[in-house]
Formats: structure tokens, sequence, C-alpha cells
């Protein structure tokens, strides 16, 4: 059983990453997933930098979120977000290698809470996460085990 | 006064603007700046686009967070994001413009708070976005009026 | 019709005061409602004070959380709180009387979004609460015009 | 030397504790204090209970706002909340006794980030809670051990 739940997690990541341009034009990579778990990294590419020369605000939300979302849809259960915060906490500079890892806090009925990490390579925090998810109607996959 | 607060608003925008790749590659437009105030436009992309179709949250949020950064760094003293929220209220489609429209709520010492609305085509709301700013040493432009 | 929804949100407001009874225990005041609004009072006391001497953050985020649950409720519509918010300005003081006033944003299907400005005696922002609801079924009181 | 943190720790949440009128006036305990870590209890009174027959969600923000200010005083140098942020899960009800659990996920330079958990007697999960923090001048106490 708990296979069979790490089993349709891989397939809906799979199904996911068919789909999603946005993830892939930004280099966002998988690295695992697990039941209510994703870990996803990305590279500060230089159309990535901001004003002050350090990774937009808006790239590191986007690879939390992704990380978030493929968390949050890991159950094989569609899941949008509907409301996400995050905090800055270190720059992250041209070539660094971020990793976000997104963890369920809890889901009750069809809403849930994510919370994402994002480090630098050094294991440095350089933001904090938090979104919001809501199930709605439909599967993520029909080509998982047993469904 | 009041014009020289604006001309400096101009100028720090344009100085913000020639080094703002990641605003650059999604292909965000600045509308209008005014001092405390930002309007940016971006069209959603099929590479921007998420496993439902829609516009990726990371997307929304960077626009959003664009307009944010604008205003806050309107008043030509060099300001950085500390931590932000965004709510999603509708999908945003392939091909819809996106409207984000900056308003500062309140600078106290060297935090701000601003406030982001982010419509469609049709002037329907998109996400409400929440962004705490803090200012750090320096000018955006060195180019401004009577500076 | 918009003289019904004045009536129903004043009466959906006295329902809601005759049950509360946190907002009492704390002296919170209604001053105004409308439909989607909701504007009220409390004086800092010394039971609210907390380590510092200035309100505890807590009875801060109370008071506009009371806003923000009238403003919700003003549509005779039972609506709970799912997150919330807040940003600290200003340390409110001993003996200070703090108004809160809650705007409706946008109310989509059954989910709205609803800002709150918490502000002082002298007119200057202590907070700044943003607060989403979720209508459930029921309705606040059924004494309302035309119900 | 750990030692030595645990004694400020438990020297600021005595401070603390006898400056508090806010906790103590809700029944608000301190079960357990570590540097970075506060555990508090609170039992819902029929004084806290708002228009829906549980506890005000202004409450259970108190109980859990806190927690959070316990932990991020704990290594003695006074902080002061700037944001946070609850979602509210489950309804509390009259007399259940919620524990809030405040840990520490970081501390950079002056501003820190606190994870707090609201739960109730059976250990379902009533509220999740993030704080932001920043340190000012001064410590919490100077009986403290080596200060």
């Amino acid at each position: 059983m708990a296979l069979d739940a790490q089993r349709l997690a891989e397939a809906a990541a799979q199904a996911l990453m068919a789909r999603d341009n946005a993830s892939a034009a930004l280099g966002i990579k998988l690295i695992e997933v697990r039941p209510g778990y994703a870990r996803m990294q990305m590279t500060v590419r230089s159309d990535m930098v901001n004003i002050h020369g350090t990774a937009h605000g808006g790239m590191v939300f986007t690879l939390a979120d992704s990380a978030f979302g493929y968390a949050c849809n890991s159950h094989n259960k569609i899941a949008v977000a509907s409301g996400c915060s995050i905090d800055f906490l270190r720059p992250a500079h041209l070539d660094e290698t971020l990793t976000a890892t997104a963890v369920e806090q809890t889901v009750i009925g069809r809403n849930g809470v994510y919370d994402v990490r994002v480090e630098n390579n050094k294991g440095e925090l350089v933001a904090l996460f938090r979104g919001k998810s809501a199930q709605i109607r439909g599967t993520v996959t029909e080509d998982a085990p047993g469904s």
C-alpha cells in the first residue's frame, strides 16, 4: 500500500512534467517525489536576474511553487494553489543552484498546507514558502497503478 | 516638488528596466510609474503555462512582484522585498494580458507595505498580492533630478 | 434593493453581537456596518498589554479579525475565516482607542478577501490585516427583511 | 554552553511572564521553553467564544502569538513581531485545551522566522501560524547567567 502510494506519486509527477511548460522553460528539475513531498532544483540563469543582480523574487517563488504543486498533486487528485506566502531570507546569485523541498503539513478535507524550504548550494536558507492547496475534481493521471 | 518626485520615479524606473533581465525575459512591460505606484503588463505565453493549462502561479506572482519592485523603488532609495503573499482568485489563460497595479499602503522608517491587484483583459481580479519592502543603502539612479 | 442590503447587514450584525462573547469581553464595539464593510473600536486596557508594555499583537489581531468577521457575514450568509495575515507597523499604547476598518476586496463563489486597516487615535496606521473567508451553509439571522 | 543557553531561555521566560498581562488574562500557561522554542497552553473559556460558538480566531492567534513571542525572546535579546500569518484548520470548542508549539526556523541577522502548530486535546491540528520577528536593542532580563 505504501508502495502503491509511491508509484502513484511517481506516475502523477510524470504526468505533470509532460504538461508543465513553465517549469521546463526555467530549467526546473524534479529530483524526488514521494506522497506529500517533492524536491526540485533550478539554477539561476542570467535571464532570471533582477535589478539587484540577484535572482528575481518571482523566480525563487516559481521554484518553490512548483515543488508545492508536485507535492500537493502527488496523491493523484488534482489540486490547485489558493494562496501562498514567501519570506526572502538571502539573495540567490547567478549560477547558484537552488533546491526547493516541499513537505505536506496537513490535508483536511480538500484543503492542504505545504511548507517549502529553498536552499542554495551551501545549504543556506534562501526562502521559506507556505502554500495552501484546494483539491478540485479529477485525477492527475489515469495511468496510475490500480486506477 | 511633486513634479520632482514624479521625475525621480521615472528616472528610477528607467534605471531599473535597464538591469531587469527577468521581467524582460517574460515580456513584462511598465505601463505607468508614479511615486509609490507602478502598473505593469504581461501576456500569458505558452511557455508560462502550468500543468492545468493556465498561467503558472509563479508567473502571475512574478508580474505582481515586479510591479511591487518598481513601486517600492520609485522614491530612488533601493528597496528589496522581505516577504510577499498572494491569493489566487481566478486562473489566467493563454494569450490573456494581465495588468498588475501596485499601490503603496505605507512606508514607516525603512519598511513599506504595497498592495498589488492583478486583473485580466476583462477587468476581472486574477490575484491579490501584498509585498513588504525594506530599504537598504544606496540610490537606484544617480541621474535623478537634483541628486 | 441597496436599502435591503443595508438592512440585511444591520440585522446580521445585531445577530452576531448577541453571540459574540470574545469581542464583548475585550470591549470591542461595532461603529458601522454596511454590505461588505465593518468598522469596530477597542481601547487598549491594562489586561491587554504584552511584555513590551504595548498592546499584545493578539489583541490587535482580534480587533481586526472581528471587523473582518462582521464584514464577511454582512451578506447574511455564514462565513468563516480560513486564513489571515497581519503586519504590525506601530505599537499601540495603553488607553489608546484603536479603530479597525474592514473592506471587502472580492467575493468569488464562496470565497472572499477582506482588507482591514487598524489605526490609533491620531489616525496613524498600527496594523494592516488581510483575511480570507469561506461561506458555509446557513444564514446569520432569520429576522432579515424579506428572508 | 548549551546549558547556559537553556538557563538564559528560562530566565528570559520568567522575566516575560512577570510582565505579560494579556497572556495571564487569557489563562495562557508556559509549559516548556528552550532556546528558539516555546510550548504554551490555553483552555477555551466561554468569554473566548465567537459567533459560531467556537473559539474566536483572535484567541487562537493570541495563543500562537504568545508561544512565538516566548520563542523569539528566548535568546535574551528583545524581539518584536513584524508580521504573522495563520491558517485556521479546525474549530476549537468550549473547554478544549489548546497547545501551541513554536519552533525557530531561522534567525538571520536580526530577523527570525518561527512556525507554530496549535493542536487540540486529541492532537488534531487546529491552526498553523508563522511569525516574523525583528530584534531590537536591549535584553529581556539582566538576571541572566553570565550577563
